[in-house]
């Protein structure tokens, strides 16, 4: 009982994305898709990301095998919400987004019974700052990691739902992932500190900037590759962020607060010898690990 | 009276990189290059940035029509006094060096008066998170922004001094650079935004992450491009950026305090509208302007 028919809804930079990664690895199946925005579901089936526009996210949903959800994660928890009733037990939800933990919670009560649909949460460590099914790429996954978080409940899933999730983390390596399995809350503590808190850090530069500076051009032109890397998810849009905002709220809060601290502890030893430590530890950090970023 | 020899006092990265941009567009005379570390400047000359070793770098200042200096501030804060007494009238010295202030201070009374050499401090906004010889390259330059910061003293310039100024600028557009001219008190301010903030800000998060997650393969293997941009100046060294910590101190503190307080505004307000604010600010910074960086 293969995954044959797949629903994305959320046809922005990921589900798009997806879609034509599938396709380039194999995937002959049909993908439904649907988003919000119209005109981002219309550039999916340009891109030849999905198959066919749903004209009723709902019943596109009951009719597949698997559903992907992208979208901001509110919009995600209203799908789990919504779905969860018109699905069957041998169906399978997954999605994209970049917090786990509340969606794990959301399910809880509703998914992995063994009467009610499936639910493995995921996602792909992959995207760019600038959104949207017109900047989709069927490379983008390549050498990126997909994170899996099963749910505390997901022993509950019906055996139908677990052959399909099996099936899923193998598109998910043909489309060229290296998967890694967390639990959701180690999941969000990590990604607020490799991810959410690069996010909030060039915003608030970006944002500082902008306010101190509004019209220097010497500024402008004299900004290198530091000030473009240190500014470039400046341009992310906060729709897709102040839902993790929201629902990662405590992790992020706390590695603030700690390079908060950190720049302090900085600043007042710019003309001491704790400076030297400080890069040394950031050269280890960068240099001295096989693994570094 | 062309500048037919040059002199290269520090040939790390960014005096190699010089050498070599200039041999690429036709400079034909010679370059006779210095480093404190031997090794330096014998892959300098294998790189062909330089025709010849300096046996003695005074002695090689005192024969060419052209001295820049490279290397550390305090290297070029040293050089600046040694060299002075041992410099004639018609003779130029420039420089590459981050900050501007500290060397019109010095240069104040030992250059650009009638008798005396003339100095034009110069700061090419181009480098590497990897300092050396090893990694120069003459293509560095190409698109990049030169700034010229005069100093106060500057009309006391010899007019032979001031003739190979105006060449040198010559010399920086062939290169590939466009030029802009600053007073050294506004450069260093505008720096500290663009390239000292950004440098200490990428330490503090890689020291931080370092210190926290010392052996966290996971958080090694998902960090993604976000990530790697926000940390890759943790690779840079200690020695280089001890001077500019030391020499921009008041600008560098004033920029790390603004973010530190920007970071704590953004971090109480994960669940407010101000959040949305910080987003529409940084999205301008990035994408409203014609000359975003």
């Amino acid at each position: 009982m293969p995954i044959e028919r797949i629903a994305i809804l959320g046809t922005g930079l990921i589900g798009s994305s997806v879609g034509m990664a599938l396709r380039q690895q194999g995937f002959t199946g049909t993908i439904v898709g649907w988003d919000r925005d119209p005109a981002q579901a219309a550039t999916a089936l340009r891109l030849e990301a999905i198959t066919v526009i749903a004209e009723d996210p709902h019943t596109a949903a009951a009719q597949s095998d698997l559903i992907l959800l992208g979208g901001p994660v509110f919009s995600i928890l209203e799908w789990l919400e919504q779905l969860a009733p018109l699905l069957k037990a041998n169906q399978l939800v997954t999605d994209v987004g970049s917090v786990k933990n509340a969606l794990c919670s959301q399910a809880n009560r509703l998914y992995n019974h063994p009467d009610k649909p499936g639910f493995l949460p995921g996602h792909p460590m992959a995207g760019k700052e600038v959104g949207g099914a017109s900047n989709a790429d069927g490379d983008l996954f390549q050498g990126a990691v997909w994170l899996f978080t099963e749910c505390p409940n997901s022993n509950g899933m019906s055996a139908e739902a677990r052959t399909k999730a099996d099936e899923w983390r193998t598109w998910v390596q043909k489309i060229g992932c290296r998967i890694l399995d967390l639990d959701p809350e180690r999941h969000d503590v990590l990604c607020a500190w490799v991810s959410h808190l690069p996010q909030f850090v060039s915003t608030a530069l970006s944002a500082l900037l902008e306010d101190k500076f509004p019209d220097d051009e010497a500024l402008r032109s004299i900004g290198g590759r530091a000030l473009r890397e240190m500014t470039r998810l400046g341009a992310s849009p906060y729709s897709m962020w102040r839902d993790i905002a929201h629902t990662n709220t405590e992790a992020v809060s706390a590695s603030l607060f700690a390079l908060e601290q950190r720049l302090a502890h900085l600043r007042e030893n710019l003309k001491t010898p704790e400076l030297r430590d400080e890069f040394e530890l950031a050269n280890r950090f960068r240099l001295g690990n096989p693994h570094k970023p």
